[in-house]
């Protein structure tokens, strides 16, 4: 046996063992699930994967995602192994602020996103691996650890499909073929040529081999490495629980301590020291596009446009002032209007398909190596990717999201088409921003704001135009709001946002008649919201009427109400919202039906006030 | 030619002038899309497809369920052609209150489930074909068409590896490779060898013919039929907008009405009124599994059980009662418990694997044919499959998901595995219940009411125990509470759910010692909500405190807030809830890092009395 195959054996045992020692120190985690891809790891850290531990951001490194992100005890062993965390934080494993979560996250470097809802490492990968083809241009390459259970995942087969037509040669998928899931055989089981056939079916150079041979593992990575024009996948024939025969191929040993875990690192052949010397990072600097002055648009007051248009333009002039700034698209680019910035940045707008999923993905991926991805489709659609949002949020990810065909408003598609539950769900994120601007000078401003907004970024637009309200000089800000009219008004307060502003103006212009005073409050901002405007509304009027395109539940009635929770007093407030599933019909019949057209405002504003005199 | 040739042939240009003429009276839709399929349904209708136009619900009728749901002239054009509408009501097509939507519903029978978010037609499609084998037990066949675009969405390979591990030969994906999406190609193009690799490689018998030549497409039908085993899929290549050379295979011709529809109609023949002899479904009655005298469990007050462990319990007790109750789960199923269930009921439980798109979309499958489903996963799972959700809201499925793990109170795995806007995102779909017990004996009640419970029912469930406070003689209810303590408390009333019940109610007993009197209302129906006894609690208290293990947003805190929202007067209200982004930690330390344990809720409430005082 040679030196090399000695070491890596050697260094696959101090993996396993770190993974049990962690594990059994935690009281919990994934031992047996981290034990069948040490050996995979140990070759690829021993050499290939060039990192520089003493400099973890060089632009030129490799990236080492584990879409298995249960296996944190072995990615926790490799760090060690690496020289980026000592034996004694390996040890604080899912304690109380320790680094090192039950799941890796962004909180240890070089973790770059967080992983554990399984099928999202790899189409992130993905978007990492398209970022150093046609964003970076560095000759990194991006190593994926997958599990076989998540080969259910569909998100996988987007990451697959979507590798396999852009011809990614700088990915390698590794996946860990042990053949047991949480609860019983996954659906292949060992069937590593099965694996192997839908892989080249979907253009990748698939590679199968027995995981725990270090030899044919070494052989596997330098055919992928070598490989060019495709992705490559890994497809290891492994033993969940290798090495201890406690575990060993066992079920009903997922996601646990092992019961003797000082018997275990004895069969292991004990605890090891052994460090590895890392390949260094090729070096290099990103591209950068180049950049020129050019003003973001804008539009006379009065101008009919729909926000989506406005910000197909306002992204691209962004794209021409901004190098970093990309677009990404779910093939809806002409109805969400990114087909402006993919004809002025050809190089910098990716189409993503019908595939959500990765659409959301490739934009982290992207953000990962600090581009500045703006992702757009239907906003109804965007909730095919919420698992991917949410998972966004903890990998600190700085997205934007661009959402189109708001609400009822849409008019003649139906409700599949229809986004109603989008800004209760994306309220729900956790520090995220969500912006709903009713005209096209808002959206241009909100659009170059998000430029640099951090975290998860919301924009919902509308199918149809909208009046220019907001005068181009207007400061427009994240967090901010605007009164539309009525700033003296003490009868009711309308607060809308999108689609409904230019309705309540039109009932508080009705009812100016009647001799009822309305102050409209544009929000366009519904989270932040601006609170110092929602409060004065409360103190200076005797009422106030929320109306939104969306369903009742967790939008901007619910922000106004969470603004004005602990206030001792305020106005009742009447909340106007789509109620009623609805069906195809015209724009102005659909806000009708549901009571958020001028007249079924006007008719709320009536009876409020008429309540509150008989008070 | 034969008759029978020359008939279907007429048939297609029928079903396109149908198409051309519905999209041109509604001045909107998708009449390129449903030319290019026409000559395959054509085929299909003429005495293959089995059904009773006089009785759509026969149970042993085949299904069509059109997954490109935006060739919905397409499909208007077939249920003419069938006897299932007339012309005249072919053409209110996307018209205010016409049955006929922009894309299909279940408002006109005998459509099974809303489509036109693509790339649920097809996993539907499995959970209809599983329901004809493994339930049913009827010889139905189910017929679906696929978009060659929505080939590129993840959950249509969650479905087609699903459907090839199942062996569902009662199965056929008809899909429409018209080469053009919405904007440019598809990844693919025609190459339909790439698309039959990758449908063989996932375990179905592909069959490449030309979709325009209906002899083929008839005889790939009959391969499809005669194939056993496996699943089939017939890959037509198709010319989008086939038949008008104004728009016949060219791009920028998607979703819009043809401009010339009278040309259009002339160069496909002209009107005609061709009407299909309909093969006549088979025939047999449903099986129907026996059942039993069985005691739904129940809990002394003071055990301590996990509400997860109640609901498996519950759930099989509920399944010897009833015949028609059926389990589903992500392969976590001794997380959930659904374990219990499969453990008595083998052939009523369907593993799903780790492909939550799937799971819902089995589940809309079943209920489609009466079947009352429960899908269980952890809760934060359950938006990887949100847009199925929302569109089952659409379907009006009825379906109940169980997802388990929910908050912070689940410890050490991490933030990825915390279910922490899964109440936010389940209230803002239409008609939905949102329930979250806090013991045994409340889940065990609920998991009771839920199967006779209509549309998307959600139950959130716990990982950790808690102490049996229901009284198993008392009525719990959907829309329900109960008082906890303190029903004559005057200074706070603290509203929880879940896992934060137990800590209010020592809260509570804390203060109490202070001279602070609490009442402790859980809300476990959080949708809808016990507004009575949250108007009570604000009349009777002078503060109101909520807390809830989940973002502040959308939550129990909101859904209180909005049944408060019109009423003139009402305590400050105090929202509780995760604001930070949690890392891993015990149960007990991470409710307190949120401040939402007993201490947390005491430091709240002595605040807010406080403050009360000092007004």
């Amino acid at each position: 046996m040679g030196e090399r195959t000695e070491f890596r054996r050697e260094l696959g045992q101090q993996l396993r063992v770190d993974s049990v020692r962690a594990s059994a120190a935690a009281g919990s985690g994934h031992p047996t699930s981290s034990m069948s891809a040490a050996d995979l790891l140990a070759v690829l850290i021993d050499g290939r994967l060039r990192i520089d531990p003493a400099n973890l951001d060089d632009p030129s490194a490799d990236h080492l995602i584990f879409s298995k992100g249960h296996a944190s005890p072995l990615y926790y062993a490799v760090l060690k192994a690496l020289g980026v965390i000592d034996d004694a934080e390996l040890l604080t494993f899912r304690k109380l602020g320790s680094r090192l979560e039950g799941h890796p996250t962004p909180r240890i470097p070089p973790t770059d996103v967080a992983t554990g809802s399984l099928g999202q490492g790899l189409p992130i990968s993905v978007g990492v691996a398209i970022t150093g083809k046609r964003l970076d241009r560095l000759p990194y390459r991006v190593w994926c650890l997958c599990g076989d259970s998540e080969m259910a995942e569909g998100s996988m087969w987007e990451a697959f499909q979507h590798a396999g037509w852009e011809g990614l040669d700088n990915l390698t998928a590794i996946i860990d073929v042990n053949r047991l899931g949480q609860t019983r055989e996954t659906m292949l089981g060992w069937d590593t040529d099965g694996y192997a056939r839908r892989l080249e079916a979907f253009g990748w150079n698939a590679i199968v081999c027995d995981g725990h041979d270090v030899d044919a593992v070494e052989a596997a990575f330098a055919d992928a490495e070598a490989t060019e024009g495709r992705p490559s996948a890994i497809v290891a024939r492994t033993l969940k629980g290798r090495g201890v025969k406690a575990v060993e191929d066992l079920p009903g040993k997922h996601g646990k301590p092992l019961d003797d875990p000082e018997a275990a690192i004895e069969e292991l052949g004990g605890e090891r020291d052994l460090t590895v010397e890392v390949a260094r990072p090729p070096g290099g600097t990103p591209y950068r596009f180049d950049t020129s002055d050019a003003p973001m648009p804008s539009w006379e007051l009065g101008e009919e446009v729909a926000t989506r248009k406005a910000y197909g333009e306002a992204l691209t002039a962004l794209g021409t002032r901004r190098g970093d700034v990309v677009a990404l698209d779910g093939e809806v680019s002409n109805s969400t209007y990114s087909e402006d910035f993919r004809e002025a940045h050809e190089d910098r707008y990716f189409e993503m398909f019908i595939a959500e999923q990765q659409l959301v993905s490739a934009a982290i991926g992207m953000q990962v190596r600090g581009w500045v991805p703006f992702a757009s489709t239907f906003a109804a659609f965007l909730s095919r990717a919420y698992d991917f949002v949410r998972m966004g949020a903890i990998s600190q990810a700085n997205i934007r999201l661009s959402g189109s065909h708001a609400g009822v408003s849409i008019g003649e598609d139906g409700p599949s088409q229809m986004a109603l539950e989008d800004i209760a769900a994306f309220r729900a994120v956790h520090g995220s921003t969500v912006l709903h601007p009713s005209d096209a000078n808002q959206t241009a401003a909100l659009v170059e704001a998000l430029a640099d907004t951090p975290g998860i970024c919301f924009l919902r637009t509308l199918r149809g135009k909208t009046p220019v309200r907001t005068p181009v000089d207007e400061r427009v800000r994240i967090g901010g709001s605007r009164v539309v009219r009525g700033d003296d008004a003490t009868d009711v307060a309308i607060i809308a946002c999108g689609i409904t502003v230019d309705e309540a103006y039109r009932a508080a212009a009705a009812l100016e008649d009647e001799g009822v005073s309305a102050r409209v409050l544009d929000c366009y901002s519904v989270k932040p919201i601006d609170a110092e405007a929602v409060r004065a509304a409360a103190r200076d009027c005797g009422a106030l009427v929320t109306v939104e395109d969306h369903w009742p539940e967790g939008g901007l009635g619910d922000a106004v109400l969470e603004t004005l929770a602990d206030a001792p007093d305020r106005p009742p407030v009447t909340k106007l919202a789509v109620r009623e599933m609805p069906g195809s019909g015209s724009p102005e019949e659909l806000l009708h039906e549901a009571g958020i057209d001028a007249e079924g405002i006007a008719a709320a504003v009536r009876a409020v006030v008429r309540e509150g005199a008989a008070r």
